[in-house]
């Protein structure tokens, strides 16, 4: 008989948690028990999970007693006020903010590309950012083929990556906007932040806060976890990141150079063979990933891939996944299976 | 007293048509007399130009009798019949189609850029293709100060630039899709092809035809006509072109690579004084250029300048326009008076 597990989702009201205990229960994954967990605001919120009602509790330190693995996605805070108080209460830590994902201690792990990495866990296991996901399960079968020496990514991404209430503005300024009435904007660019402006029929350069360097901490989280996830560091990255009238799915435009020439057919053959990636690339059907048709899946399709006209080793790609599932819940749930697959847990 | 001139519009009634007699309004541009032309379907309706009532004639050669200037906006097909019969009878043709751009013959003119090839015309000028021009706007004060060797770029393009028809096809589907409605899709991502694919809440990786390198004839008129207008057929140039749920107003994420190293400071001074582009870069003030914003306006909208983290000559910006105008209408309108300035009409 396999073993089963107690899990705790930490966050589960949210986007990203709901989208965790959905893939729960997708993948079937071998639960004895679930604990929802929350801030003391939604505590006491009735869900469902597999068929049953589950109450949502307050997250405590004392909430961890006896739970194996604990997906954390409530917000960083939480995670550095919470992650350690698991861990000592002998719970692998599964955390999908940027908490800790530079920590040179924890690993950042997208289980297409670097699974071998959850061997060297101290209890938190970092989920990378979204875009970051996508984007390295794309390009870790060149990287092994060409190896990999640039990359420059421009983002098209979802509102539902600013979570539940980002969709509410978008879809409530949309229907305002059609209607020809006035508009409010509240939630983005960033919540925190001074300026809100209109997503609906727009297209928002800027995700989460600005660096000194004049980046991004979105764009930068896109340049440092490449580096890290693919154990390049001193691949050249850079990124900018644009939020778009899209509920949910993440699309990019990626231009890479590698240190071998490429061959477009041969490209596509290592794609269609790559773990967790779906190609999708015929112009003459015009066959393409778009975001509309990645949501609810787990994969990360990929195509547009041309040769670069100018270089032997450069390659354009357009690359989309479903933001809230690999880029959050799926991957997560997936460094879950890893850890049982690998004997870690 | 300064000449009056005829003027014709081709293709009066089409979105760019449009804002073709609304800039030549605006500017106070010196008409005498205006002709307003179309095919035969549109012919008979009469529009407002300048408090009068006009009414609209099927476009043939004998309408270009007398005509001093003609401003073609109908589709390639049509300046490819009557252009050469407009210029017979002594019109000077500013032609916004793609049906003459790579001509050698033809100038293609963005005024901020290359005016003096206005010199050179035979009869026909052609107006570059709408993503081309903001970009050269914004580029051409860098290439001037530190050379340019290599351009990356991804848009992010409004529906507009697909006609009136795909703003409805956004609007009504928004709508549907706001209210759990079936959507129907019949026009992008391009008309004559047989797949069509919804745009409300997508992002869409076809602009036109694909050639047989896997590009879009979009993303080569990119290529070739950044080139051609810049006159350096050396330029490395690529793009990725992505329609978006966005009614008017293209952006782009632009990468630069330049002969000499740059300085960020430098650069926004050099646009700040550029003609045509106004400098929108303020992180702390999330500062940057939105499409929402750039409607209506003549300018190109320049911010998110970055030095690329690896290259001492490499530069990420963020350009955005409206695309029916300095895109389309008003670029054609400055050819028109660049020709009275340089005394070529």
């Amino acid at each position: 008989m396999s073993k089963a597990y107690t899990v705790a989702v930490v966050g589960a009201t949210g986007a990203v948690g709901q989208q965790m205990m959905k893939t729960l229960e997708d993948r079937e994954f071998p639960i004895s028990k679930i604990l929802l967990l929350s801030s003391k605001r939604s505590a006491g919120k009735k869900l469902l999970f597999n068929g049953q009602e589950v109450e949502v509790q307050e997250a405590t330190p004392d909430s961890f007693e006896g739970v194996d693995i604990a997906l954390f996605s409530a917000g960083g805070s939480i995670s550095k006020e919470l992650a350690s108080e698991a861990v000592k209460r002998g719970a692998i830590v599964i955390d999908n903010t940027s908490a800790f994902r530079m920590d040179p201690t924890v690993p950042l792990v997208v289980p297409e590309v670097n699974e071998e990495d959850l061997r060297n866990h101290n209890g938190i296991i970092a989920n990378p950012n979204c875009s970051t996901i996508q984007m390295v399960v794309a390009l870790e079968p060149l990287r092994k083929a060409y190896g990999l020496n640039k990359v420059i990514v421009s983002t098209y991404q979802a509102v539902s990556g600013a979570g539940a209430a980002a969709i509410n503005e978008l879809k409530t300024q949309a229907k305002a906007m059609l209607e020809g009435e006035e508009v409010t904007s509240e939630i983005l660019p960033v919540g925190s932040l001074d300026k809100h402006y209109p997503i609906a029929f727009n297209a928002i350069p800027q995700i989460d806060k600005f660096e000194e360097n004049g980046f991004t901490f979105e764009e930068m989280k896109m340049i440092n976890e490449t580096k890290k996830i693919m154990h390049l560091p001193e691949l050249e990255v850079a990124a900018t990141c644009v939020r778009l009238p899209v509920v949910s799915g993440h699309s990019e435009s990626v231009y890479i150079e590698t240190d071998k020439a490429l061959k477009v057919e041969e490209v596509k053959a290592l794609l269609r063979e790559a773990d967790g990636v779906v190609l999708q690339d015929n112009p003459s059907e015009q066959l393409y990933p778009m975001p509309l048709y990645a949501v609810g899946k787990y994969d990360t399709f990929v195509g547009r891939i041309r040769k670069d006209l100018n270089k032997d080793n450069g390659l354009h790609l357009w690359v989309v996944s479903d933001n809230l599932l690999k880029g959050a819940a799926w991957n997560s749930v997936q460094i879950a299976e890893s850890l049982i697959k690998l004997q870690l847990v």
